[in-house]
């Protein structure tokens, strides 16, 4: 049925969703790539639309709200094991309304659905994204190349870049997109391109140490030529842990 | 009706949600109180029950959430005009189904519901709480001296302060909580409140400052005795509002 139209396979997935799914509740997944200096996100192209979406879709009546975000990642893009957050709650009303404007208002996806956000930052090569049955594309897409966006999922996606930058403030990243061993200024970069700003590297240095999560290697990277080998770091993976659970030290 | 059984009066209660709420989602609020170096939360005691709860309920099928949570936290406490913020999700699978078992299935209250938790910030002299109709008593409880509550309640509260803690990195507060002109050293004891912790006098000053939500005023308090006269100071509003809304300067 590949030539099947979107309004077709919607309608036909609503009658299992009317049957299988919690109602009021959707999910939506703002998926940020990070690699070699570029930040990335996740959306697929709507079939038959000049409209993307992020991956979301519904909650099974028995199904954990985490694992229901873990499966429709995985159903919509093909991506496993990635770890999504849950950051924000989307509840305007009439927020489906007019995309499924031409369809019968007893449709599932035309009820009223309050979305849960969830998030994740990974390293876009780990992932090869499968297109779906809805969509005609998938693409990690740059952030400053952000297409039109279906319903408020501009508005997820924005909210989602805030929330991975505030985060910067109390929890830790860097786990998975950066060598086991790294130097500082290979950290700071991975910061920099997150926050989109410069930052001092002086003052980068003294907050990061007085976060605690890095051990120092004893030897520091090879260096050819003239410069200073610059030294290595690591995460401490039992103190990175406890951070990302408790949140960073330092602050006040 | 004052002597109705908690029973009773959920069974009547559940006829109505099922006509005019949206199924799935519920709403429970933390309103944290702030005075006189207390920090304290409040609490509402279940008729019939040795057990406590946050004032919760339901949203209206066509009912914005924010206007919900502040009816609500009206219905079940009359306290108004509070600004309440949505800060996480509780969508544990069973999570009501113990404390309703003697209840029918049928039971509203006894469905799978997602919680979307609301906290807010206030002078507690300024709420003066009534009893609801499921309720023995209201009280404003030290944050230290939590009763034992029904459901996932605690783990939502406890959420809560760790929310309110960590927004302290990156929102402001004090504005409402303090005189309109005052001390650095009061403003510090009002992080210290919340935090929980000593912090030091230097820091918090430099901080405070690089934050730029504050304007110095030109005379400082009139100080008896041979003490240096403090400096005064208050929220500068439109940066204040401004960080609210985007955070506060400083951090990365």
């Amino acid at each position: 049925m590949e030539n099947e139209s979107f309004k077709n396979i919607v309608e036909r997935k609503s009658e299992v969703e009317w049957t299988k799914s919690l109602p009021s509740i959707s999910i939506d997944c703002v998926v940020f790539g990070f690699n070699a200096g570029a930040l990335k996100v996740l959306l697929l192209k709507i079939k038959d639309q000049d409209l993307w979406s992020l991956p979301g879709g519904y909650v099974g009546k028995q199904e954990d709200i985490d694992a229901a975000a873990k499966r429709i990642l995985f159903q919509r893009s093909g991506a496993q094991n990635i770890f999504l957050q849950q950051f924000g709650v989307f509840a305007e009303l009439n927020r489906s309304e007019g995309f499924f404007a031409e369809f019968e208002d007893t449709l599932w996806h035309k009820q009223r659905f309050v979305s849960l956000g969830f998030y994740a930052l990974v390293d876009f090569t780990d992932v090869i994204p499968v297109v779906d049955d809805v969509s005609s594309d998938i693409e990690w897409r740059d952030i400053d190349d952000i297409p039109a966006l279906m319903m408020d999922h501009r508005k997820i996606f924005d909210e989602a870049l805030l929330t991975l930058r505030r985060q910067l403030n109390y929890k830790p990243i860097g786990y998975n997109l950066l060598q086991e061993e790294f130097t500082m200024p290979e950290l700071q970069r991975l910061y920099e391109i997150i926050l989109d700003k410069k930052l001092n590297r002086g003052n980068f240095y003294r907050k990061m140490i007085a976060y605690d999560i890095l051990d120092k290697m004893d030897e520091p990277r090879k260096a050819g030529g003239a410069h200073k080998a610059p030294n290595l770091y690591k995460f401490n993976t039992e103190k990175y842990q406890a951070a990302l659970e408790n949140g960073l030290k330092e602050g006040w």
